[in-house]
């Protein structure tokens, strides 16, 4: 290796996330996955909206659930989309799997639970007198905002409430293939309070009004929609249990007398444990909430909080980070004035995800931009288009075209481990959160700087496609752009022949 | 974080092994099983006493086989009671998944061979003549007591032998879903002598006498047993595999001439090797019997070998530590003197549990004391009674109990991962040895000091159960023990409005 | 511990490789895979020839493909044999599981792209004009000759070309139930170039000329044989997807206009791209081909380059050494001078395979030389025979044999995790590769100085398999070689008694 190129590549190292350059050989960087599926079958893929859902006191939720071996059940990945109302509190569960959400607008405040850790947030309380002088004690919480990734790690405790004033929309990645779920590949959430099993799962979308357009309306339930219950029929008996699962709270199937013995507590506070007469769904309205936070959350980015604040406490699941901001452009990983920027949370950032082993990705392309040809090389991509519209194709290792179509905002799509995928904006452009199976996704270009076409000897190019030498340059080094491609090229070899091209379709 | 309570976090990190605490982000706390399984619909959980048994010369085999779709085979595992009489052999074999037992009662000597490691123990002979005066060498060998736990790896020759004068009683957890069994999910036994094949597995426990009453009738087979060979029929044909799985050893699968040109001994010997006329079943009494072990095995406690001992060669797989005692009160790690204790054997205490991701937990509550309500954060827990009983309920994520009744000495339940769980001993107490799948299993508690109600703000508590803050805090704080509760609170808060509760219940 | 052992003790830690004693409990040896098979009934296992082909322009190759419930699927795995002509390419494309290739003859070059890596060949052209002036830039490519193994990680971009004058023949194990497949446990290869689903895949072998022979023949394939295709038919349609393995390239599923604008290139290149009209099949014959490699590539041994060239870059995977030799007999672990010698390619010497979680083995015995009795402790073994034969037994857990009979040249079989093996060269003597599907796979000895009857007391052997203690210490020292045994014993030991047995078997 010429000595001279080693700061170059000891850059690469460092700046692109679309490279293997990251991974060290003596740590693999698969990361075990149950699919056991001896073949998956995948003939179509197709952008998705959800297809269940829930409505609640002060919100609604809505699935993306897989059939039996379409490309969902195929990743081993399920979604939900939960919009809560301001006041709305999402009920404290816990989950069979690992999740990771996307904060798509609002603000709020999360708590996650770990058993075993301290209860380190205090308040103290003005009145002395009685039980109330008593502080409240509680384990942190930390708000969120807009453009923030959550991680969920599976079986510890989770709440959310909005103190804000606008709804909160996120869009959530429950991971079923993954280790932490052993018993099997379904998720299942437990609740630890209200009856939620009251609340019956509604098939189908929550609107009638057609797939091409989405957009805001998730912020606000409509009324009319309570007519369309009962609608959609079962899906097939043999998934009838995950349209079970928001269950009834665990404490219904604990005998009274165990539960007062155990808490100590009078039979009233009992029954409201067990919730049975509960009616509200599992996003409630708490009108009288408050819980401290610290006044000015510092937003630090996760690489300076990396860099910065590491001790020993960091490294315990007490003191870990579980969010940090994607949307942020001061966080970008790749950026092309021209044609957008894509930001990457990895477990380098974000250490908890290598406990979840997830990643999440947020691109933003404007109009008419390209995002490179590329596959994902270690992981399943669940892409989420928040804003805008964008047009894919993606393609079998056979090549043929699974889907060659528009993506939506508010639509979801599957693209699987290695297929090849390209994206090009419409006239709106196009914003997107994408979540990865991997808590270190790689993905490997097929066009422009970082693609597999400049890492070839010309040679290979010339026989391999029976092309001339200058030919074999022009696939080489016609794409000076790395990841986002604007919408005409700029390159000064940019000839006329592209005229006609640029006419048709730029 | 308020800095005063970092000494108190780090107290929580060392002590508490119910929590995440002891958790490092880096480094994942999910340890792959092979499910594999789309869905496991477990609708009523069973207290199962063994379906199968082979009686051998100087002891019997007690079997928990799964059948399909039950919980055993949800949660990927199977489980033996060995009872060796004094002077049984339990002939060598290899398994093809990880084993863990624990030493119900009795105690001997523990062999297991790793291939490629040096004989270490040798004996010197007092005759001088001949060949005899050549010394036996051989690797080491090891004692164990009632209350040991015994890992034993995948793919390493194990033997025991029982020198005492009282029979042993082992239960042992065989997890199929293993990694490292790459086949498939079913567990293989490679037999290395003897001829098991001619012990015919048996259907149905040893004893018609009902269920619900065991006890210590495993160490006196009764010879009135033979009579119910062949009740029970074939448990269908799919599953035929299983009972085959104690079959003949693997030499008799190779050519005589091969093994004698191979072993370059005699024909004689190798037909013993085969062993096709052997009629002992795999435990056979062995009269003469001489194993040298060191005079006084240092019965160190694990946490100590571990503080002071370790050097290189305690890391390689030759020197590991393959067992430590669960059962010495002075190795419990949760202790309420009106309650009981619970003892726990992770990979922290004894290293070689990394190997099999497996872990064992020691449980004994006093006369109608509570083990706190929790969940499996990360296995499943395989609960076996080993004195007394105790009333379960098992609480699946829709709420409902599939599991409320006794669990009595000799039984053995499945709860599986995430499943809420309470357990309150009857008129004689319990005691129970739980296996858990995973290396560093995590308890997850739902009342009590360390729950996730401590750890929840009051504000959550109070728009969750729409109860007053009164009640929050009564839920929070009126149970002050952490995870074994004593029969009545002793709390001073306890108020005559529990005394009601108390007569009928307590 | 005897402390005078200590140094023996090291000793067998380093040298030996077929035992535990590598093996540190921290570091668990299982790596996962994916199985997820409830059951895998293994009652006969084959010696398999390939079972389907494809013709290429310039090389042809055959694949061992799985039927259903065969102990290829059992395993997860297959296999394919490449013959590559002189002046032949094999086209561009990247795997979804990792490949293990063994180098059976010839030599060439090979290039593997990693994304994100800088391209640090370079190429200076005489010619000053114009663009092409400017300089040729890959990332590095290497060459392999007979005997080396070659790692390819899934997902990346792979190809090798034949600068040599003889045929290169080389075999490849595809893992398909790998970790780095997440999707399922199909093999599915992405063409980048080429036209590869013109060429249908036949079905059979090759030749009709019987199983028995094999040879050489596949390094001159026959033109008569194109008269064979359509015969075979479908082998169930389930499995037809693999037959499809080798579809087009993927870009034939991406748009024109897509493509020509990602490019920046002439409609023509982009024609060349998708290879539409290529007849060429997916080895094709590249006449013009410079591609420059360091004039002399070291061949350092992989031991010598971990301890020497060690530093911070070679940790990462642009600079990972991607193969190594097998053959040179000074890289042997294993030597008998009158039996053969055994050489193994672990993570330890190619830190890549811990990517790839794959290990090969080279195995050669002399004429009538056997290989000790043992088992694969945490692998499936593939074996594959380059040249000669020899008779092999295999045994399953029950003690029966599911193979007992010779293996030759060309022909592949596997023997399953924990399944008793043992292997005798016929006249012609046997060499062989087998690759494992562990990283550091280990073997277990059942006969010979480092085997279990060695490992266990006396006391034991006499009491398992009712022999006096003279017979026991004959099966403990009677064969003091290791792993590879002479045709006849040497021992001065060796009695009359044994004569007999040489002249009817040795």
């Amino acid at each position: 290796m010429d000595p001279r190129l080693l700061p170059f590549g000891l850059c690469l190292l460092v700046l692109f996330h679309s490279g293997l350059a990251q991974i060290q050989p003596r740590r693999p960087q698969q990361q075990p996955r149950l699919s056991g599926r001896p073949e998956c079958q995948i003939d179509r893929i197709t952008a998705r909206e959800p297809n269940h859902y829930v409505e609640s006191e002060a919100g609604v939720s809505e699935y993306w659930i897989p059939d039996e071996n379409d490309e969902l059940e195929c990743a081993g990945v399920q979604a939900v989309r939960h919009t809560i109302n301001p006041k709305g509190l999402l009920l404290p569960y816990y989950p069979s799997t690992p999740e990771l959400a996307y904060v798509v607008r609002g603000q709020g405040i999360q708590g996650t639970v770990f058993s075993g850790c301290p209860e380190t947030f205090e308040t103290p309380m003005p009145s002395e007198g009685g039980r109330e002088e008593f502080l409240d004690r509680h384990q942190k919480v930390y708000r969120y905002k807009e453009g923030d990734v959550i991680a969920l790690p599976a079986g510890s405790v989770h709440w959310t409430y909005n103190d804000g004033d606008t709804p909160i929309v996120t869009i959530t990645l429950r991971d079923t293939s993954n280790v932490a779920n052993q018993l099997d590949r379904t998720f299942r959430k437990f609740f630890l309070a209200g009856n939620p099993l009251n609340k019956q799962i509604q098939h189908g979308g929550r609107s009638q009004q057609g797939n091409g357009q989405s957009g805001r309306r998730q912020e606000q339930p409509r009324r009319g929609e309570e007519q369309e219950r009962g609608r959609g029929g079962s899906r097939g008996g043999g998934r009838r249990e995950e349209q079970g699962q928001e269950g009834s709270n665990i404490f219904s199937g604990f005998d009274d007398q165990i539960l007062q013995e155990v808490f100590n507590v009078e039979y009233d506070t009992v029954r409201q444990l067990k919730g049975q007469n509960d009616n509200r769904g599992f996003i409630v309205r708490a009108d009288n909430f408050q819980v401290i936070t610290p006044e000015k959350q510092e937003q630090r980015s996760s690489r300076g909080s990396r860099r910065g604040g590491a001790n020993g406490m960091e490294e315990t699941i007490c003191s870990a980070q579980l969010s940090a901001n994607l949307a942020n452009p001061s966080h970008a990983d790749v950026y092309n004035p021209r044609g957008g920027r894509v930001s990457t949370l990895n477990s380098h950032k974000l250490p908890v995800l290598d406990l979840l082993q997830l990643s999440a990705e947020r691109g933003i392309l404007y109009k008419n931009a390209v995002l490179s040809p590329h596959y994902n090389l270690n992981a399943h991509s669940i892409i989420y288009v928040t804003s805008g519209s964008s047009r894919l194709q993606i393609v079998r290792n056979d090549g043929s075209a699974v889907f060659d179509d528009w993506v939506r905002e508010g639509q979801l799509i599957v693209v699987p481990q290695n297929f090849a995928v390209v994206k090009k904006a419409g006239e709106e452009g196009c914003e997107w959160v994408a979540f990865k199976t991997n808590d270190n996704a790689i993905t490997s270009q097929l066009a422009g700087r970082f693609s597999y076409v400049r890492a070839l000897p010309e040679e290979v190019l010339m026989n391999s496609y029976e092309i001339s030498r200058e030919q074999a340059k022009s696939l080489k080094y016609n794409r000076q752009e790395g990841v986002v491609f604007s919408p005409r090229s700029t390159s000064p070899r940019e000839s006329a022949k592209n005229t006609l091209l640029n006419v048709l379709f730029g």
